[in-house]
């Protein structure tokens, strides 16, 4: 719980939502500045600023319910996003799955795709890094 | 198990990856187009072509999971995106979760926000049409 964070407030009941969903971990409602209709969030009840402060018991909960809201919804094409920092777009410190319908072209969200070169060497020194910290 | 499907071909082993973790519902591997250093995908051993193709108990290990990615990283800003059909930038049909560093401005996820106008009326319209589907 952060006393300055609005989805703690949200969570509280101090601030209201539109509600769809609410179980002991998490809570679902609908994105009041949405992207596209339906545009709706999943957030973990524990205060969490980044995905990597979130318990596991409470990530695991929210891609089923961001499914439960993509079903609900109808969405035939949609984008699950979870954005980590001011850089990665992040606007609510409080850590929050978004499902956002992706109906058309200029609905939904739209995503910039700079790949970089396959180097399968790099890939492999990185591999070799990585291992040990999993 | 989709025959045609390329991740399927990673987790029965006839394709090499760079593999980072693997439980008996979820694989973890480097992808091998980064948008930046890291960026790395969970995927759920079921085939699914979206999100809600996929069991819940598979749905439910893929963040806990791209939280140890970005740990591993050490990834301080990042995107979490898992992509469904064409037209939300969707490129291989078996569900999948990006964990995607965001270290500076020209590498990593872009994301393009075409945010609405908050409208109430409407909010409470969907709400009240979402609600029994839940
Ligand atoms: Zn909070
Ligand atoms: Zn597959």
């Amino acid at each position: 719980m952060s006393a300055a964070c609005i989805f703690c407030k949200i969570i509280k009941g101090d601030i209201p939502c539109f509600k769809l969903y609410e179980s002991a971990k998490v809570l679902a409602f609908l994105d009041i500045q949405p992207l596209s209709k339906g545009h709706a969030l999943v957030i973990p009840k524990t205060h969490g600023e980044k995905l990597h402060d979130v318990p596991d018991d409470e990530l695991a909960e929210l891609l089923p319910i961001a499914k439960k809201l993509a079903l609900a919804v109808g969405a035939v094409d949609y984008n699950i996003l979870q954005n980590n920092g001011r850089i990665a777009h992040q606007e609510v410190d409080h850590v929050h799955v978004h499902m956002i319908p992706k109906p058309n072209e200029t609905e939904g969200l739209t995503v910039g795709w700079p790949a970089q070169q396959t180097d399968m060497a790099k890939l492999k020194a990185l591999l070799e890094e990585l291992k040990p910290k999993m």
